[in-house]
């Protein structure tokens, strides 16, 4: 997958190599995952409006793919971008203002420009797509949301007060992948979960990864998270308990793959904030634009959306393990 | 880097591609940095002797870098294979076996073969020529032992007494880099922090990543975890607090990068465990060979490599960000 | 680059990553760079008019490249999918109608579907945007016909020749690189040749590349095809001749970079042609659609932009050489 | 494929990655096979004795793949490098001595270091490998001497010619594979001849590339190279003639691969030479050290190696086609 588009340029979009040919896809159910990552679907999400519509330009062909790369694009519809006039020339803390500035020498403001998280919006795309492929294959990928801030539960009642003090949360998702064949992954430097904690790193707002029990295992004793083989009734190898997440030696081993992904705060607050301008001299950045309180509801299908990615390659390429 | 080697084998070795012209390599730093990962060096670690010699077969003239591939090899010199006969027909709990026998439908047993841990070796050989070339840049990388288990200090005594009752450890290491320009790492899906994320789970018993306050963040609001900017007395920018770990919007903005590395205990036990063999029948597997209760004191060095390598990478290919 | 598209579909599109930032382009030069490769243009062309106007979807802003990826989309405006439904079930000569069957097991016959020429309006976009970043380096691409046919001048007249006879023809496209900074290129895999030969081989109906004095230097003894080094007057080292075409060792020696690129005639011919359908039984194409009797003159910015994008792909690359 | 080694040092050799594993591989005709390339084995090549005995530290266990990479060394038993310490400050004519120092700024002028052919001893093993792994296939590859100099036979004839006047030679070898099944290559940038033509261009010497009837096809009309379909008596589809050299659209089409590869000349000659040295000065390098008059036996296993590593991969690659 390739993607390209700043947040307030004509469209978002993408480019798919390597899909395998004649796979079915339902356009309907592709335009519905893309939606939900839609802000204003839920409590807690920005208000504006963005339709996302998905316009596939090549690759697909009376409802199947040709095996040819499929190009898309969504069409920035809603940007205002005179709400970001203000701070071209800040820095906002937190976001990649300075960072891109001082790579690049040049940086489009408007939206956040490439840093913005709009460009999910192309990984949605590509991954529904993917999690198509999968499901005619019996794989899914669901992701839930385990925390928002320091709530376990009532999550919408944590994003109202922090909204309320114009503060903002991050979370965790954990996200589960089922019925994965044993074999995928690569077992040295494309360990299957050195691919997934990259998938899901790349995401804006990622700040950790881990799979299986994850860092909870590194204060355990061995013998308290061993993952007994057992030949069960179906003929099949499983293990009678999954510390180890599905994935041993960064090979998938059958067994359900799990993983959490921890996203930081969102850094635009509705308060004044203080910060410097190109010049390094101090300014206020006031509350200003559109933004979520929180970004854990609609990151869910940007999550599965990676997963699914990551798995299909690895699925595709488990094929050339033997001649 | 492309490395090779299976843990019985003649020898484990690798190439690093791409490392510039005209870097001094001093050889016996580069050999006291890959002793560091030798076994027997530390409480905790097994007595399994190995030498570890460098041998440096191209790449290098007259002590610098020529900028061609840079060929290595370090012989495997005490391998006990007969130590492994018994488990050959047998998986064993949480480790490889399993899985590697499944993908590829053969396996050498001798060790864990390449799954081993001794694949770290070659890592270390080009982690350490890195560090070389980004010492004479003035970007340090060191890593330190957070936790052993449950403990947070005292780790010898830990190591002893999981070691007395035939169990093993995992632990945590935190590694830092310092002086690092600001502007590496590519903005979507080459962030730093997902490259980094990769290159240290692909490190074996790694299961989770985070870099700055990581999992912690989730729990903040965000007016808790700002880093603002401030103009420094130097004329450059920098921020109050690091909580972004000296990464954001995936590039570098040059404050020290900060990450964990969550280590599972090791998947050896000195005691009888069960499984089952190659058929499916139940076996015991009683505790044999020669292992570590604890790989963290090993794991410093090889982490250090991992870090040193994605940085020089980054620190490359920022010079094509512009003409 | 990664392009994507079917003739017959809604666009033709790509995306550029890695173009540096801060490259000022000129969109209207771009325009008329694509527009050489328009049907309808010179003699021997196609009558079919698509009007080819590039919409740039992202990466660049108020003139100047951001850094970020550039998508752009090339909308098909004149299909008429109807003038192949006769085809669909068979494979034409010398076409990839059947090799696309049997590979993808699914095949869009609208045009000639991905397999299409017109592909080719990806490359002149992006080649024209590394155009310009080459020219403000100095660097200029220029390519000229050689041969059309058996012909080495007339080219009109053999064009018109061939068409009276429902006939098409190939011909040979000669390519020259000037101003090419000393050092670009890979030394072993990553020959710039070698890049330069994967470029243009990847060209539609190309069937030759060599550089330099080509095939025609096997015939000749070392002695006299000896290219001296000299100092030049302005203290640069350059060559007495120029067999080796600017390139030695795989790398750019300063010379002029000399290629010539060989391309068979067009498959389609405006004649009857005998064929099989996908059953295998014998059937006869009639002549239809609207196609080129030789593609030589389209192909010249084809050529110039795949010769650009290496080069510039060289060029930055370059830079890592040292540290 | 990676490889390492320069002329002079220790050892050339390289890794192979993605080998599928169970293959047997017979060392004997590995040995053989390499020794092929070695010098000493015929008319018109130099006396020099390398021995070239393959050392394989990986990946192989009892005989077959393990489908872990190949690690592998060849010593370099025989050089002198005293032969070269008077061409250290100068830039032989046609060679890579003047190219290399000002990319990298440092150069091994032992022997023209890591420039040397001696580099394509690493191919041989790799493509030995490869080549057992395509006969388990049925898949075949042949190259044959077309052309030495201006002899298109008598080749020993031109050789004792050339090297009676201290003169080199280069010539032509076209290169057959047979079995291939239909499907091989990537349509668009990946075509099977742009894959081809870069792995025979990475071949030290190699001026020129072309399949089917090449350049030969630029002077002809679309009627007379047509390979019309036909069924066959087995039932699958075949061409009347084969002009295309086995590869349509970029893909196999399942006849045979044919394709021709122009060697220059020897670039050191047996006689006195004019040249610069590093300062500018004008040298006469005289003749020293040991060369081939011309190369083209030794290069028939590189040509052959190559080939089958490019259609192993995509025979690979073509398995990720349909899910």
């Amino acid at each position: 997958m390739t993607t390209f588009g700043e947040s307030h340029g004509p469209a978002m979009g993408g480019v798919i190599d390597g899909m395998p040919a004649g796979v079915s896809i339902d356009m309907d159910r592709l335009q519905r995952f893309v939606n939900r990552r839609r802000p204003g679907q839920t409590a807690g999400a920005s208000a504006r409006d963005e339709k996302d519509k998905v316009e596939i330009l090549s690759g697909l062909w009376q409802g199947k793919t040709l095996g040819t790369p499929i190009g898309f694009v969504v069409r920035n519809t809603d940007a205002r971008s005179a709400d970001y006039e203000g701070i071209a020339a800040c820095y906002r803390p937190n976001h990649a203002d300075f960072t891109w500035e001082a790579k690049y020498g040049i940086r489009d403001p408007r939206g956040g420009g490439r840093a913005s998280a709009r460009e999910t919006v192309a990984r949605v795309v590509a991954g529904g797509i993917a999690l198509q492929a999968l499901q005619s294959l019996g794989i899914t990928v669901s992701a839930t949301i385990e925390r928002v801030g320091k709530a376990t539960s009532d999550f919408e009642q944590e994003m109202a007060s922090a909204a309320s003090q114009g503060d903002t949360l991050g979370g965790v998702i954990s996200c589960k992948v089922c019925n994965v064949p044993v074999g995928l992954g690569e077992p040295a430097y494309g360990k299957l979960h050195a691919q997934l904690a990259a998938a899901m790193m790349s995401i804006p707002s990622v700040h950790g990864f881990e799979y299986g029990d994850g860092f909870g295992m590194a204060s355990c004793r061995g013998s308290e998270v061993m993952d007994v083989f057992e030949k069960r009734a179906d003929g099949t190898v499983g293990t009678s308990a999954n510390h180890s997440g599905g994935i041993q030696g960064g090979i998938s081993n059958g067994e359900d793959i799990t993983m959490r992904i921890a996203f930081k705060p969102v850094p635009t607050l509705m308060r004044d904030v203080p910060t410097i301008d190109r010049d390094g001299n101090p300014v206020t950045l006031a509350a200003r634009g559109r933004h979520d309180v929180c970004v854990i509801n609609r990151a869910l299908p940007v999550v599965e959306s990676m997963a699914a990615l990551v798995i299909l390659d690895n699925y595709l390429i488990r094929k050339t393990n033997v001649l």
